[in-house]
């Protein structure tokens, strides 16, 4: 059974993706990046609504060009603060439903086991996840930090979820 | 011109809705509640992304319902703490996501300016503002409060863009 997860990687400004295959066991890199939310120059009002439906959209997007079988989102544990917090919520709220609607499961995880999953230690540093990316996948080049992310969750999906079997 | 705003109070448990015409400077009851979150009985993960897409198929509802012209809702100034900050972000980009796809302008009020709005004081206390948007829509008993407050963000735009002009 070949599995392919979209592994997202939610942020109020900048959105980083994943989408990482899994057939026999091998792992298999299919592609990563950033959805980017465009300036513009209305209210704040009209932005932030603009801004969700981007990120609504660009999920939806990567769900129709990868068919993947499993969406996997990091959990946030301890934001910095409330306003913080709302921006990532409303961020993580239009990503999670354009899985949702797309009847994908969706799967959250702590940063501390996506560590765990990619480096070994819950206490890796944010270079070490982009470089176990890197290997695992057998990127040619470091993946940019917010895509590494997303790559890091869908693979600690991917095997935590093959160790419960 | 008749306008038609759908007001929504979200939350990460239960996301108020009110919707108000205003048709030749008149107000109208059209209609309120609540979208009511069902238990699941499942994990945290999956029935975090079932809620979420529950608020967002139950304001796609409303709107097919309503045909609203305008969307309104409560501005967070400041959540309690992070992690409630993150819920009900979560619960807004849903909602604000499914007014997003229908093409709906979407516009925020603080707390402070639906209280001015309604009941002509910002520091005003939630019964206040449920016993004007009772006594503004003409209703022949309270309002719950959930569904008086998106009442009173839907009178607030109303009232306030109509002063624009």
């Amino acid at each position: 059974m070949t599995r392919i997860v979209l592994g997202i990687d939610p942020g109020s400004r900048i959105t980083g993706y994943g989408v990482v295959q899994m057939s026999a066991g091998k792992l298999t890199y299919l592609g990563s990046g950033c959805i980017k939310l465009a300036r513009t120059g209305g209210s704040t009002d009209i932005a932030l609504a603009t801004r969700l439906k981007m990120i609504h959209d660009g999920v939806q997007q990567l769900i129709e060009q990868f068919q993947p079988t499993e969406f996997a989102v990091e959990q946030v544990f301890m934001a910095r603060n409330p306003d913080s917090a709302l921006k990532l919520g409303q961020a993580r709220g239009a990503a999670i439903v354009a899985a949702a609607i797309a009847d994908l499961p969706v799967y959250e995880y702590a940063a501390r086991a996506v560590k765990q999953a990619v480096v070994g230690t819950g206490g890796a540093a944010k270079e070490q996840v982009q470089h176990m990316v890197k290997h695992m996948l057998k990127l040619p080049r470091m993946p940019q930090a917010d895509a590494a992310d997303a790559l890091a969750v869908a693979i600690c999906h991917l095997h935590t979820s093959a160790q419960l079997r």
